[in-house]
C-alpha cells in the first residue's frame, strides 16, 4: 500500500480520501489526537483517532516514537495549529516503544549533552531533525554552486602518504599488528610491510591535490571528510569533520575574496528559501536559548535575523596590518582584557581578538589577509615586502574562522626555498613541485569547514550537534 | 583582467572582439595554430598566432602543457574542425613546460599503467579530462536525484568504533606510538590510551548508523567514503573508494528494487544529456580500444549504445533459485568450463557466474534476489521459508555487482538470535538494536560502489583509472 508523506499531506491544496501515512508518534493527547512525524517536515500530521472503535490495548499502545500506518480521510481540522488533519479509519502499530524504557523523556528536558550519548535517536526530535535536513540542504547548495559555475568535484584521497602538509596532527592508518610489529634491521617498525607499503595517515586536507586538478581542469572543488588527532575539547573542534576546498587557476587572492563571499552568500540564502520551516524552528530554539542567559551574553540577534545581515552586507575586507593597529588601539587591550596582549605586528590572532574585530569593531563578517608569512602555511605565495603572504581568513560572528585560503606561491623557486627552510624532504613533494615545473599559473583557493558553516546557520553553538555521530577525543561511540 | 572560459567561446553565437583566454598549450603546428584547453571542455580552442610579429624565443616557449595568457578576437575559423578561433593580438607565457622533461609526451601513447604513476598530471590529458568531469557530473547527478525525492543526506562516520558489520577486513586508525605502545596488565594493547579511548578502525559501510537516522527521517542516503583492507589486486578493487547508501523506511525489497532501477537510470540519463561531448569522447576511444583486441572478446556494444540500452530495458528481477537452476542447466556448466561448477543451491555465485546470466543468458542488468541466508549479513531479513533472506543483487554487464541491498530485518528478537548465533557480543550494536526496540518498522536500503558506476558510464576497465588517486596494496603515492 503506497503511502503519502507527511510533508505532502500538510502542503495538500483539498481534502483527500482514503490516504495512508507511515510514520512515529509523537503525542497522544486525550486519548484522541495522535501526532505523527515521518521525518519528511518538522511538522507533525495530526491523526483523530475513532477512540471508542479502537481497542484500548491499541490506544495504550501509541506511545512517543511507536512506528504507525494509519489510513483515513484527510478534512480540514476544526482544531487551531493545523489545516488538515486525518479522521483515522484503520491504524497499525507497526512497532512498539515502550513509554517507560524510551531513552529520550522529552517532559525532561533532556539536555543537548545528554542527546549527544544517544546520537542514534536524537535525530527523532525536533531540533536535530530541522539540523539534520538543513544541514543536508546546505551540503547540496554547496555542490549547486560549484556545478552551476563550472566547477568539477574532485575527490582526493582520504588515506595518504603525504605528511607535508602541515595543517596539524594525523591519525596513522595501517594494518600492522598493534603489538609487536614488523621491524627494519635498524630496529624502526618496517612500514614497508604495511598495506601501502609505507607510512600512512588519514588526511587534513585535499588542498595539494586539488591543485594538481585546478591546474588541468581550471576550478575543481573537493568535499569530503578531513581528520585532526589533536586533543581539543571545544565546542568548535571535532577529530572527523567535512570540508570544502576550491581551487582556482588563474584566481588572485581578490577573485578569491570574491568567490569564497559568493559562495557562502549563496548557500544560505538556497537554505532560507529551502528549509524556512526549519529555520523558523531553530530561530525560536535559539531565542528560547538566549533568554536563559544574563542580559550581557545574549547576542543581540536572532538566528533569521543575523543570516539576514550576512546575506545583504558586504564582508569587510581588513589587511592584516590594520587588523594589528585596531587591537593595538582597542579598549579591551589598553585596558588588559585580553588573555593575550597584541603588543607587536607578527603576533598571531587568537579566538578573542577575532571575536573582537567581528562582534565588537566591525559588527560583520570580516575578511582579513596578507598574514605575516611566519605564521602562515608554506605554499602561501609570498607578497613583494618579503614578510606577508597573499593568506586571507574569514571571520564570522559567534564562530569564529570559517574560511582559511590563499593565493598559492606560483613560483618554483620561491617555493622550493620555503620547503628548504622548513627542512621539508624535496622528494615528498615531487609531484606538488611539478605543477610550477610544468605550465605553472597563478591559482587559489580555500578551505571551508563545512560543520562551522552548519553551526552558523542552524544557530548551534557546539559543533558536537551539527554532525550526526561527532568524533571527538575519547568519543567514537556508534 | 577577466578571461573567458574556453567552452563559452566555443559556444558564442558570434564573433566577439577583445577576448582573453587563459590555458594551457596542448599542441602547436606550423608556427602558428595554438590548441589550448582550460579544462572546462574537452575541445581546444585554435589561436592563431601572428607568428611573423612574434618573438622566435616566445613561440619556442609554446610547448606542451606551457600555461598562455592570449588576447585577441574571436573570428569564424576559416579551417575545419571549429567554428570559431582566436585571432591573437597578445601572448603571453606565463608558466613554461620543458618539453624535454614533460613527463607526458603523448607522442609516445603512453599507455593507462604509465599514467597511473603520474597520476597529479594525467588530468591533463583529454581521456581523463573526460573521465573527471563525467564522474563530477554524475556525482552531482547522484546528490541531485536523491534531494529532489526528499532524501536526507547523512554524514555517517568515516573512524568508526563499531566493527560488526563484517562487510571485510578494516584499516586501523590511531595516534598510538607504532612501536611499543601501551599494554594493560594482560600484556595486550592499552587502548583506553588511544585518541577515542578505545581501538577504531575505517569505516567499511555507513549501513547501520544510516538505518538510525532512515528510522527517524524516513529517507536518507550517504555518499561517502568507504575502505577495504583487503589484499584484492584487480581492475574492480580499490582500498579506498566512494559508496552511496540509501536507506528507506517502510521500503519492502521490491519497492528497494524499484528505487535502485530509477536511481541508476536517473543518473545515467542526467550524465548523457549533460556530458554528451565527453562521452562522445569516450566512446570513440572505447571503440579503438576493442579495435585492439581480438575479435571473440569485443563487447558488441558501444559505450553510449550500451547506456541507451540501459535506460531503454527494464533490469531482469530473477530470484537466487531461479538463477541457480539456469546456471546448473547452463552449456558452461555442462561442459565445465566454469573454473567453479554449479552443483547445488546454497552456492556463491562467482564473477563467471554473474557474467554469465548477465552477459549471455538474460543479455541485460539482472537483479538477483532472495538468496541463502548463509551467504549474506546477518541484518537481512529472514523470509518465510527460514534459509533465505531479502537480499538483492544488481549485476552489470562488464562490471558484475554494481549494487548490494536488501531489505533489513526490523524484528528484535530475529536479529538477536542472528547476531548471537554468529558470536557478536550484542553491547556492540546496542545503538542498532535500539532502533528495533523503539518503534522498529520495515525498512530497506542499497550501497552502490560510486566507482563501479563511473566505469561503466565511461567505458573503462580499470577501477583505479576512474578516481583521481587510487589507493590500492602497496599504493599510496600522492
Amino acid at each position: 500500500m503506497k503511502h503519502t508523506k507527511v510533508k505532502d499531506l500538510l502542503n495538500s491544496t483539498k481534502p483527500v480520501d482514503d490516504v495512508t501515512v507511515k510514520g512515529w508518534v509523537r503525542t497522544f493527547r486525550n486519548n484522541q489526537f495522535l501526532a505523527i512525524n515521518d521525518g519528511s517536515v518538522i511538522h507533525n500530521i495530526q491523526a483523530v483517532v475513532d477512540f471508542e472503535n479502537t481497542p484500548a490495548e491499541t490506544l495504550k499502545r501509541l506511545t512517543p516514537s511507536a512506528a504507525v500506518s494509519i489510513k483515513g480521510n484527510l478534512v480540514e481540522s476544526q482544531g487551531a495549529g493545523q489545516k488538515f488533519e486525518i479522521q483515522v479509519k484503520e491504524l497499525e502499530v507497526l512497532g512498539d516503544s515502550d513509554a517507560e524504557e524510551y531513552p529520550i523523556q522529552l517532559k525532561n528536558r533532556p539536555s543537548l549533552e545528554f542527546l549527544r550519548e544517544k546520537a542514534h535517536l536524537r535525530v527523532r526530535t525536533n531540533a536535530f531533525g530541522a539540523i539534520m535536513r538543513v544541514r543536508s540542504v546546505l551540503s547540496f547548495a554547496v555542490h549547486q554552486y560549484f556545478q552551476e559555475n563550472g566547477f568539477v568535484y574532485v575527490n582526493t584521497p582520504i588515506i595518504t602518504g603525504s605528511d607535508a602538509e602541515g595543517a596539524g596532527e594525523m591519525f596513522r592508518v595501517t594494518s600492522l599488528p598493534a603489538q609487536n610489529p614488523p621491524v627494519t634491521q635498524e630496529g624502526t617498525v618496517n612500514y614497508e610491510e604495511d598495506f601501502f607499503g609505507k607510512e600512512t595517515n588519514l588526511t587534513v586536507s585535499g588542498q595539494l591535490e586539488a591543485e594538481t586538478y585546478a591546474m588541468a581542469l581550471g576550478q575543481v572543488y573537493t568535499f569530503g571528510p578531513t581528520f585532526r588527532a589533536e586533543n581539543s575539547n571545544t565546542s568548535r573542534h571535532l577529530a572527523e569533520f567535512w570540508m570544502i576546498e576550491p581551487e582556482v587557476a588563474f584566481n588572485d587572492l581578490d577573485a578569491n575574496m570574491d568567490l569564497a563571499e559568493d559562495f557562502i552568500k549563496y548557500v544560505i540564502k538556497y537554505v532560507m528559501e529551502r528549509c524556512a520551516d526549519d529555520l523558523e524552528f531553530l530561530d525560536k530554539r535559539l531565542a528560547d536559548e538566549e533568554k536563559q542567559k544574563p542580559q550581557a551574553e545574549r547576542s543581540g540577534m536572532g538566528l533569521l535575523e543575523k543570516l539576514q545581515f550576512v546575506l545583504e552586507n558586504n564582508f569587510k575586507r581588513v589587511s592584516y596590518t590594520e587588523a594589528i593597529d585596531i587591537l593595538k588601539s582597542s579598549k579591551p587591550n589598553k585596558n588588559k582584557k585580553f588573555q593575550y596582549l597584541i603588543e607587536e605586528w607578527g603576533a598571531d590572532l587568537q579566538s578573542e581578538h577575532e571575536r573582537f574585530l567581528v562582534e565588537k569593531h566591525f559588527k560583520s563578517p570580516v575578511i582579513l589577509f596578507d598574514y605575516p608569512a611566519k605564521i602562515k602555511a608554506f605554499y602561501m605565495r609570498l607578497n613583494d615586502d618579503g614578510k606577508t603572504v597573499r593568506a586571507m581568513d574569514i571571520l564570522f560572528p559567534g564562530i569564529g574562522e570559517i574560511v582559511g585560503g590563499s593565493q598559492r606561491e606560483e613560483r618554483l623557486d620561491v617555493l622550493q626555498q620555503k620547503i628548504a627552510e622548513l627542512g621539508i624532504d624535496e622528494k615528498e613533494l615531487w609531484w606538488y613541485l611539478d605543477t610550477r615545473r610544468f605550465g605553472t599559473a597563478v591559482h587559489s583557493g580555500f578551505g571551508l569547514g563545512f560543520e562551522r558553516l552548519v553551526l552558523f546557520v542552524t544557530g548551534m553553538t557546539n559543533i558536537r550537534d551539527v554532525i550526526p555521530f561527532p568524533r571527538t577525543p575519547q568519543n567514537a561511540e556508534f
